[in-house]
C-alpha cells in the first residue's frame, strides 16, 4: 500500500505521520513538496524578520530526518505535483529537469494556501508577501542589508499586524495600510478594534485604515510608491502585502475534484473529498462552523494538523471525525495580544441572529497583586437563548489568549451566558481577581436577558 | 422588607448587594460581622505576610463605603450573632457590651469557615494561624519586628505553600511539614507533589512529607519545639499552623439548621436551608462536586461570590440556581503556578472509576519563542467513556493555571478527551504551541483509550 502526500506543511506532514504510525512497514508514504522546506511555522515569520528568531531553521518544528530517519517517511523535496489522474491513481511530478509519475492507493491533498496579490503589484524587488520561509529570509535579508528607511505594510490582519512590530523594531519607519473599516477585519468588531490605534500609533506605527490601494508605481526593479484609491502617493523604500490569502485548489480543481461553496476543496467530516480514496486537509480545504454550522474556509495551524491527523487516521482503516471549529484565533503586537473566537458582533447581527454584546475593560488580576495587567473583553451571546456567540480580548498580558480559549471551550460545547457565570474558574490574586472579568461579563450578558430569565 | 445577612465576607456581601441591587428601596438590608472587615481578600493574606503586598487595606475588595454609602447597605461591624430563632425570625447579636434583637423577614448565614487548631497547640505568642486579615497583621508584625529567625509551617496546603515563600523573602529559614505523603494533598496526585520538592528545597524550604505534628512545646508565652510523633523536637522561633478549616456552622447548627453528610450546612441549589427563608451562602455550607454528583464541601472564593449572588437573587423573588463546582484551584510559590481541577486520579480510582490518566512535560509556548516556560500536565478521564474527569498543572508561567481552566469549562460540560483535542485553541507561537500540551494530553488519552474508540 502506497500512500501519497501532496504539500509538507502542517496538514501534510501530520497525515503522513499517522499513516505511518497506525500501519509501520505495511505502508509506503511519500510527500512531495515543492519548496525546500517541510514542517515549517509560518506563524513564526514575522519573529524571524524581527530578529526575536535569530536563526531560520529554529522555525521548523521538526528536522526532517525526524520524519525520514524515525518515522520512515519519505520525503521528496523541491518537488511539484503537477497534475493527479484520479481513476489511474497516478500524480505526475516533476523536479527540476526530473519527471515522474506515482502510483497511489490513497492520495492526501494537503497545498495549503497561497498570497493574494493583484499581479501588476509584483515584480518589484522592494516588494514582498510573506507565505513562506524563504519569503521571510529574502524580507529580512532585504531590510536588514540595504539602505530601507519606510516601509509600507499593505493589509491590516494578523500578519501586517504582527510585522508591523518586527518592522519598528529593526528601525524602519511602518505605514499599516487596511482598505476596510478597521483593522484585523477579520477577528474584531469595529468597537474593538479602535481599542488598538493609540497603541499601534505610540508605537510610531501609522496606520490608514480604510485606505484601499490601487497600484504601486516605481522606477525600472524599485518600487517607489503605493498609491491609494485618492491618488495619493505614499513613499516607500519597501512594500511587504499582505492582504490575503486563498485556497491553493488549482491542481486538486484540475483533478476534477468538488470545490466547496466556500471556493475551498470540499471534504466531509472523514476529510475525503468526492472521489474515492483522496482525501485533503489543512487550509485548502473547507470546514464547518461549530456556531451556526455553516461551511467556512479558515486557514488555522492547530486545525490543519488535527485534519491531517483526522485523514491519516482514516486512511489507515479507523475511524476519526473532524468536528469543526469555532475559529479561535491569536495575534500579537507591542506587548499587546489580541484574541478571538466565534462569531464577531457584526457577524452575528448579519445573520439576523437577535443578538447581545457587552464589553468590560478590567484588571487581569487582582487590584492588588504586584504584577497586573489590563484586558478589555467582548462576548457576544444570543439574546433569545443565551447561547454563547463569540468573544474577542485585546489585552496586556496572556490572560486574554487564555480567557478567549475558555469561551472557546464553550462555544465548542454550545455552552451559555450561565456557563459562563457559574463556570468553575480558578482564583488566586496573582493571577485573576475574583471575579474574572469572564464571570463580569457574564453577569452583564445575564442582565440584559433579563434577569428572571435564569436556568431554573 | 429586612434582609440580615451574618458574616462580611465575600459570599455575605455578595448577597447583601444582590438584594439591595434587585429591591432597592424596598427592602433593608443589615449585615451583622463579628470582625473589623468586610469584603476581605483572605487569599492575598500571604502576599501582605511578604511584603509584596504593602498595606492591609489594599487587600480590601471595596471600602466600606462602597457597600454602606453607594449600596444603602448597613454594616455592623465587631457585632457577633449569638443566636438565631427561626421560629420567631429573630437574631439576637451582641457589639462589646451592647445587646440586641433584630427580627428579620430573610435571613442569610455566611459565617464562613474556621481554622482547625488542637487546642494544646496555641496560647503561645508565636503561634498563628491565618485566617484573617488580623491574623495576617499579627504575623507580619511579628515576623518583621522580633528576632524570629526559623520558622515551622505546619500543614503543607496551600496557604502553607504560599507562606513558604512569604517567609522566605522575609529571610526567615523555613521548615514546612506536612502529615499527609504529599505537600498539597488536595490537589495533586502524589507523582505530581514529587515535581514540587525539588523547587522548594531548591528556594530553601525545608520540606518534611508523611511527618505528623504531636504538639508544640515552650516556656511561658514561647513556643520553642514542634514536637514530632517520632519524639523529635524541631526547634523554632515561631510556628504558623495551617493544617485546614472546617465549616463554621456553630450558629446554624444551634439554630436547628440542617448539617449535611460533609459536616457543612445543607442548602439546595437555590442556596435554601431546610428552614424556609433561611438561606445560606459561602464557606460555611456544602454543594455538589458536578462530576460525581456527590455533596461536597469545597470552600472557595469564587464559589462563595456566586452562591451570595444565588441566594440574594432568590431572596429577592427571581430565580437563579447555584449548579456546583469541579473544585478548580490553583496557588503559587516561588515562580511555579500549580493548578488542578475535577478528580485527582486517585480520588477516581478510589469511586472505583475505570481510570486512564497521562502525564506530560512540556514548553508552554513555541520552542523557538523567545520568552518561553514549561508545563508538567496531567489529565485523567474514564476509560470507559472518555469523559474527562480532573486535571493537574505545575507551570513556570500562568497558562498552568489557564490551561487548567480550559478543562474546568470542559469538565463543566461533561467533555471528553476528544473534546480536549479537537477543541478549538488558538495558537501563535509566542503564547502557545501549535501541538498545545492541552491536546498532545488528549491524543495520548485517546491512545490509551484504543485508537478505535474515537466517536465517528
Amino acid at each position: 500500500m502506497r500512500v501519497v502526500v501532496i504539500g509538507g506543511g502542517a496538514a501534510g506532514m501530520s497525515a503522513a505521520s499517522r499513516v505511518k504510525r497506525l500501519l509501520g512497514q505495511k505502508v509506503e508514504v511519500i510527500v512531495y513538496e515543492k519548496g525546500r522546506w517541510i514542517s515549517f511555522a509560518l506563524c513564526g515569520t514575522p519573529y524571524y524578520i524581527g530578529c526575536y528568531v535569530k536563526n531560520l531553521f529554529d522555525l521548523i518544528h521538526y528536522p526532517i530526518e525526524e520524519f525520514t530517519r524515525r518515522r520512515g517517511i519519505k520525503v521528496e523535496l523541491n518537488t511539484e505535483v503537477v497534475s493527479v489522474d484520479v481513476e489511474k491513481k497516478v500524480v505526475e511530478w516533476k523536479r527540476g529537469n526530473e519527471k515522474g509519475e506515482t502510483k497511489y492507493d490513497y492520495l492526501v491533498i494537503a497545498t495549503g494556501a497561497k498570497p493574494v496579490v493583484p499581479l501588476n503589484w509584483i515584480g518589484y524587488e522592494n516588494v514582498f508577501v510573506l507565505h513562506s520561509l524563504d519569503d521571510a529570509e529574502r524580507i529580512r535579508n532585504y531590510m536588514t542589508t540595504r539602505a530601507v528607511r519606510r516601509v509600507a505594510i499593505v493589509g491590516g490582519g494578523y500578519i501586517g499586524f504582527e510585522l508591523s512590530e518586527a518592522l519598528r523594531s529593526l528601525g524602519k519607519e511602518v505605514i499599516l495600510i487596511e482598505a476596510l473599516d478597521r483593522i484585523l477585519p477579520r477577528m474584531l468588531d469595529k468597537d474593538m478594534a479602535e481599542h488598538i490605534y493609540g497603541m499601534l500609533e505610540s508605537n510610531n506605527v501609522n496606520v490608514k485604515i480604510g485606505k484601499k490601494v490601487k497600484g504601486i508605481e516605481g522606477v525600472g526593479e524599485k518600487a517607489q510608491y503605493v498609491v491609494l484609491e485618492d491618488d495619493s502617493h505614499i513613499e516607500v523604500d519597501a512594500v511587504i502585502v499582505a492582504i490575503g490569502i486563498k485556497p491553493n485548489t488549482e491542481l486538486a480543481e484540475r483533478a476534477g475534484l468538488k470545490i466547496g461553496q466556500t471556493g475551498a476543496l470540499w471534504v466531509n467530516e472523514y476529510m475525503q473529498t468526492n472521489v474515492e480514496h483522496v482525501y485533503a486537509a489543512g487550509d485548502v480545504v473547507e470546514t464547518r462552523d461549530l456556531i451556526t454550522g455553516d461551511r467556512i474556509w479558515a486557514p488555522l495551524a492547530p486545525a490543519a494538523n488535527k485534519m491531517g491527523y483526522v485523514a491519516g487516521t482514516n486512511i489507515a482503516g479507523q475511524k476519526a471525525r473532524f468536528p469543526g471549529i469555532v475559529r479561535t484565533s491569536v495575534t500579537m503586537a507591542f506587548g499587546n495580544i489580541v484574541a478571538a473566537t466565534g462569531l464577531t458582533e457584526e457577524e452575528a447581527m448579519q445573520r439576523g441572529i437577535d443578538t447581545i454584546a457587552v464589553k468590560i475593560e478590567s484588571n487581569t488580576k487582582a487590584a492588588y497583586a504586584p504584577i497586573k495587567g489590563r484586558i478589555t473583553l467582548k462576548v457576544i451571546a444570543d439574546a433569545k437563548t443565551g447561547k454563547l456567540l463569540g468573544a474577542q480580548a485585546i489585552g496586556t498580558d496572556e490572560s486574554a489568549f487564555w480567557r478567549i480559549n475558555v469561551i472557546a471551550a464553550l462555544l465548542y460545547k454550545q455552552g451559555t451566558v450561565w456557563d459562563l457565570f457559574y463556570g468553575d474558574w480558578g482564583y488566586m490574586p496573582l493571577v485573576a481577581p475574583v471575579w474574572d472579568p469572564l464571570v463580569i461579563a457574564a453577569r452583564l450578558l445575564m442582565r440584559k436577558l433579563g434577569e428572571t430569565s435564569n436556568q431554573v
